[in-house]
């Protein structure tokens, strides 16, 4: 078992300018520490979460056994991440359904609940928001700022707008922007959700329903992009759900064991599938599942440099670590190493790991022995400046 | 402008036994023919069709311009399957929705519409169902039969259940059978269908309604498959919607041009996609989706063999042509070679041309200069048999 959590949450009352135009006040960011801060406060590293994930990046809570932090495989005493070393901060992002204000919360200008009315946030007004968060805990340099996938966007993001305030950024099977294909994934997924009858437009809590047709279908959609060809045919390959195997014994010719239906679970794989569309569309929010996918989409930094990322990336000074995974084709190594190319074209200083995973996007919430130990190291050497 | 094509349909009243156990009666199956059957039958090419197309392979009709078959490129007078020396038949699969019996048809049993209750047909059973139209045709023995995608299923069916009457088969695009991956977009295809509220149970033309929602999701999801991540960022890449570009003009800055909405269109892929899925939910029926989409799941005829394809495919004795397309990430080339080797094992007749075409699995059905020539010198040496 790891060590206990505990959440924390921090009110900012003045209003947040949000790229949109808008502004949101009176928000509550939710958070997480683990380990000491030293003296002169330089030994902090951010976490950002992807999609789904949250603050809670390590440990457990107290009186819950099987509640694991999303990245207790990287972050805690000992690990790779090491705790015993670094002030390690889990933030949850504004428009979440975890704790930070979302969708779910009271709007303080009309007193009802947002809903869809929630603003658009993008990657640069979280990473805003990480930032004045770090002003209250006195904060004024991140050792790291480090995430994977669309949090490897957010440390990235950190490094062109608060370049003086982070001196290493770790960018794990990140992207500097989404390509048409995950768009399209995105946009049905959020198809899905909008076009079903219990979405209300996304005002759904006052009809005391929850569209979780559309959420099963966004969370289908998305397991599939997580994981490889090659690794789901290893797990599941055209195995049939489990019952058939006994009616099979025995039975010979291709028909055998097939239930011939449409709409029953046949293979192992739609099974595997509905059970995971089930279960998150019992506590993900629906109008969080749209701004995060929309921040996603407009991600991409290179767009004000008529799409060159090594102008976009000139501000940057810290030094990065870059990771990606051979089997990740929703961000492809060959995303990884744009970022790199165009960093390497600013001379700055990078390293960078193609891993020789089999598991797909999901690799870098993985145990891999050669992935843990490249971020180990590197993190070995970010400790020695301040030890 | 190409040639007039004709639809026609013949009713079959002996029951059809199906895989599943089932039987089909007082079926018809539609069909068109270009050019004319030699004296001694010996020069005719049956074309299958794959998930959304139907018997109109060539030409147009009568009065209807832009009516083109599907793959009017590929045959026709002095095209590749050149109707100047072939008698080509196009037929439509049962369970179909475009003129052959299917789930908008009457049971002859009840009286009543099928939807739901349309028996499920496979593959074997769609060529079952084409023999006997050969059978009433008068024609003993195939020049060739040849598909792309689902239906270079049929046709490589076709060399294992009735390997007297094929001479050759081109199977182009094709697998031996679905990936977990594969089944796992089916599946969600299927899921978006059966939940949403309009398809009854699949007795949604009793309600008077069609689950378009489904279908929507049904088709972007294809689309996505269809199309090579780099002909989706080529042909739409991370542009704006249209309207954007005038707004954009002389604003500066990352945030320039975006709408910041979840719900409205902001990128061409998005609009792109809206648009496919709007038309096809306006005339593809949805019990034939899910029809169609189990019959590409069941497809596997190493399945009765421990999933040996070589023994499999061993009851095969014509010659093969195999054509797969390097882009093409639903059907790869890898699969094609799978079934190259395993008829290679068994020491047959084998021509195979990966094609190097950006276009993704959609390329089967378009213009490709090398692809086209391909095909037509196949073609020619085929016509050498009977000339």
């Amino acid at each position: 078992m790891s060590f206990i959590a505990t959440a924390q949450s921090m009110h900012f009352a003045q209003p947040l300018a949000l790229q949109s135009g808008a502004s949101i006040r009176d928000y509550a960011l939710s958070y997480e520490t683990y380990g000491t801060l030293n003296a002169d406060k330089s030994n902090a590293v951010l976490i950002c979460h992807a999609l789904n994930a949250s603050h809670h990046v390590a440990g457990v809570y107290a009186n819950q056994p099987r509640s694991e932090g999303w990245w207790d495989n990287m972050v805690g005493p000992g690990k790779s991440v090491d705790t015993d070393h670094f002030f390690v901060i889990g933030i949850n992002n504004l428009g979440s359904c975890f704790g930070s204000t979302g969708p779910t919360h009271l709007n303080p200008d009309t007193g009802e609940v947002y809903g869809a009315n929630f603003p658009v946030v993008t990657v640069e007004d979280w990473v805003d928001a990480q930032a004045r968060l770090l002003d209250v805990l006195g904060i004024q340099q991140l050792a790291a700022v480090m995430g994977g996938s669309l949090g490897g966007m957010q440390a990235l993001s950190w490094t062109l707008r608060y370049p003086a305030r982070v001196r290493h950024a770790v960018v794990i099977a990140s992207a500097p922007n989404l390509t048409a294909e995950n768009i399209a994934f995105n946009e049905v997924a959020r198809r899905a959700i909008v076009t079903d009858p219990d979405f209300h437009g996304g005002h759904f809590y006052a009809h005391g329903v929850v569209p979780k047709r559309g959420l099963r279908i966004a969370r289908m959609i998305g397991h599939i992009t997580y994981l490889s060809d090659d690794v789901m045919n290893e797990k599941f390959g055209r195995h049939l759900r489990d019952a058939a195997k006994a009616v099979q014994g025995g039975v010979a010719g291709e028909a055998a064991g097939y239930l011939f239906s449409t709409q029953e679970v046949e293979f192992q794989i739609e099974s595997y599938l509905r059970y995971q569309g089930d279960k998150f569309a019992e506590y993900f929010d629906a109008n969080t599942y749209l701004l995060i996918t929309r921040a996603l989409d407009y991600f991409d930094p290179a767009r004000a440099y008529a799409g060159d990322l090594g102008l976009a990336l000139a501000q940057a000074s810290c030094k990065f670590l870059l990771v990606s995974f051979t089997t990740d084709w929703r961000f492809s190594p060959q995303r990884s190493r744009e970022i790199v190319k165009a960093l390497l074209r600013n001379r700055r200083n990078v390293s960078y790991a193609e891993i020789d995973a089999p598991h797909g996007h999901d690799a870098f919430l993985l145990e891999d022995a050669r992935y843990l130990a490249e971020v180990r190291s590197y993190f070995e050497r970010i400790a020695k400046e301040f030890a």
